[in-house]
């Protein structure tokens, strides 16, 4: 597979613009026609998670309906309009000696992703990707490789009567511990791997990978109520970051607030956040405003949650917020409620995150929020690419130098 | 030692260009004034060298000398003018919903840097983290100890009569394999690893590190000359590149010629290498122009030499001149030689490597040749920085967003 990807790559590499863009094209219109084949396949995936006991959240995960496979078609076209991310000059310059220096933008290579759960990936992975002129290596979960295969293999069928050849996606068969492995470790012919899903999967791959790994995806998310905050905009802000989509990496899972406010604004936030029925443990401090509240204790500081729970802390300044931060961050997104603008480029400075909001919720670290386009994940790493990493991030550059014959 | 590095960072991070140029200019200051102290320290790793049976040209990379320690401080001074590359803004937009984005280059945090033999690789490194604002923590090897650490307490003495802290440069004091893997493995406190020195280094930790790795040096560098090539242009890159420094990763270690000319360039390059005594390792087809030549074994083509010793295939066109080099490149820097503009196109577009040359020697593939500065390294891997790792590209970048009570 390793092997075959290099190949499809060498020519994905310098196809045109339209190519790519028409191959998507026919991805997505084959999407739409061969829905039912996708359907069926996913199924059998259904039938057999119901009989191992799947929970009703993970198969909805699995499951895949005619409007989703819509959705998926619609993603594949949206990623398809996208500008060529390929062949850019970045700089340009001539050297003393007279050699011209060219740093152009080029494709990764070949891409391997491993990801659990929702078919969808498939072909998300796979338009970006190509858009950008990578092949990739999927490896998908056990329990959807039925609904993947079929995904996969009408990519293929649509890229074969394209200009880019079928391998441009390749779906791993066999799903045990030893193909991921083999793929963790193939140096040979991945350029990079990006891990998508759960922390127990990218750990895994960031301890046992020698090929390069994007991080994605852990977020401890913070958001610290100064005391000049405004207590409606704060109550709404973390309202949404932490109940309009619990389970995702940008939720907001701490609540830090001034101590200054704190008596009239852990109210009003609790209250909002009781709509929901959202669980809050809190330190001391807080707890004496709240003694409904339950007790946090030391690992609650460093646990992303993913669903209704919130720590909360009562903070003596903006300082001890950014310390507490800095020390338990997953670095992905946190944010600062105030209106004080000296407050405000002080958190700014000193939080070390992807993503730093003043006055917005975490919410909005995402691709498509944020103008990138779809996202292949959510770097939490300093290399290469942090924050959403979207079609324009999935390529390199490389150095053409023309000359005269200089040496030196 | 990870924790204090990360202490000084958040002081270092936020640090001003005037008082990262002071502290560099002092450590340059330093490092003249206490040569005595530091010479003493690269005396005794002689010494000792000597006794353990150091080869010579390992012994002339230990040591000291009262210009190559101003050689030192000169560098650390070039890095010191060099323009700050943090808090630039990189992107700045608004988004429909009102809320503004603003992408700016932040430093990477506490840089890790596992080198061998040469001391200077202490100073160097420290003054390029420290432009750009990272803290590093050097382990140097065991032969240079006494230099690397007295080179470290000169550093660090003249940084604490800075305003940045002493801790943005540390050295590992026990130099055993226990270290090397502790640092491997401190995701921590380590944002990135980057080895410098021979690929088994190298090896060892892309193999053991679970920190993100910039891999660098590794150069299987090919010139292949083409029908349409001038052979005295040729003559002389190929033999720029392969004689001027063997040793370093940037020489050429092949040599490809189409067959349409190699009845006369061949002897033409061989003349010339001849004056440098090189030997030549030839496929048959080059054995038939020159018998005096070696014959080539299978594993030439994938060695990196690093001596006076070239390997040499006849080629039939510029394409199997590409999946020639394509299979066994290192993809650091390869050349084309030719005045044919169509196959110098193919050849550039087809060749996947940091930097690709077109009539100038591979020996420019550097920092200080690209105009990119003082290097840190030369990355032969895709994420992040490919090619000359320059105070530029010891940056990254975060997301601020600033907005009004926006919610999703």
């Amino acid at each position: 597979m390793g092997k075959k990807a290099k190949q499809a790559e060498r020519i994905l590499r310098t196809a045109s613009d339209k190519d790519k863009e028409t191959a998507l094209l026919k991805i997505a219109d084959a999407l739409i026609a061969r829905t039912g084949e996708i359907l069926e396949a996913n199924e059998k995936d259904r039938k057999a998670a119901v009989e191992n006991g799947m929970s009703e959240s993970l198969l909805d995960r699995l499951l895949l309906t005619e409007d989703r496979i819509k959705d998926m078609a619609d993603g594949v076209k949206a990623v398809s309009n996208w500008p060529d991310p390929v062949g850019k000059v970045i700089e340009e310059y001539d050297r003393p000696n007279g050699m011209h220096l060219k740093k152009v933008s080029v494709p990764i290579g070949v891409i391997g992703v491993i990801f659990e759960a929702r078919p969808n990936v498939t072909s998300d992975c796979a338009a970006l990707c190509i858009r950008a002129g990578n092949t990739v290596i999927l490896r998908g979960g056990k329990e959807a490789f039925n609904s993947n295969n079929a995904i996969t293999n009408v990519m293929r069928d649509a890229l074969a009567e394209s200009a880019l050849p079928e391998d441009c996606v390749q779906l791993v068969q066999d799903i045990d511990r030893k193909t991921a492995r083999e793929m963790m470790n193939l140096t040979e012919y991945l350029d990079v791997l990006i891990p998508r899903g759960g922390s127990g999967l990218i750990r895994t791959v960031v301890e046992n990978a020698q090929v390069p790994v994007i991080e994605t995806g852990a977020g401890n998310c913070h958001v610290y109520v100064d005391k000049d905050a405004d207590i409606d905009m704060a109550a709404n802000i973390i309202f949404n970051a932490k109940t309009q989509r619990p389970s995702v990496c940008n939720a907001a899972e701490k609540l830090l607030i001034h101590k200054d406010i704190a008596d009239k604004a852990l109210p009003a936030i609790a209250e909002k956040l009781s709509e929901k029925a959202v669980e809050l443990r809190g330190d001391e401090a807080a707890r004496a405003i709240d003694s409904d509240m339950k007790a946090a204790q030391d690992e609650d500081w460093s646990t992303e949650y993913g669903e209704l729970i919130m720590g909360v802390k009562i903070v003596d300044s903006v300082e001890e917020a950014i310390d507490h931060i800095e020390h338990y961050s997953t670095h992905h997104s946190d944010c600062i409620i105030t209106n004080d603008a000296a407050a405000a480029e002080k958190f700014i400075a000193g939080i070390d995150s992807a993503a730093v909001y003043h006055n917005v919720s975490t919410r909005f670290t995402d691709g498509g929020e944020f103008g990138l386009g779809a996202e292949i994940g959510i770097s939490t790493q300093k290399l290469h690419a942090r924050g959403p990493m979207g079609v324009n991030q999935l390529v390199t550059h490389k150095y053409v130098i023309t000359g005269t014959g200089q040496v030196r």
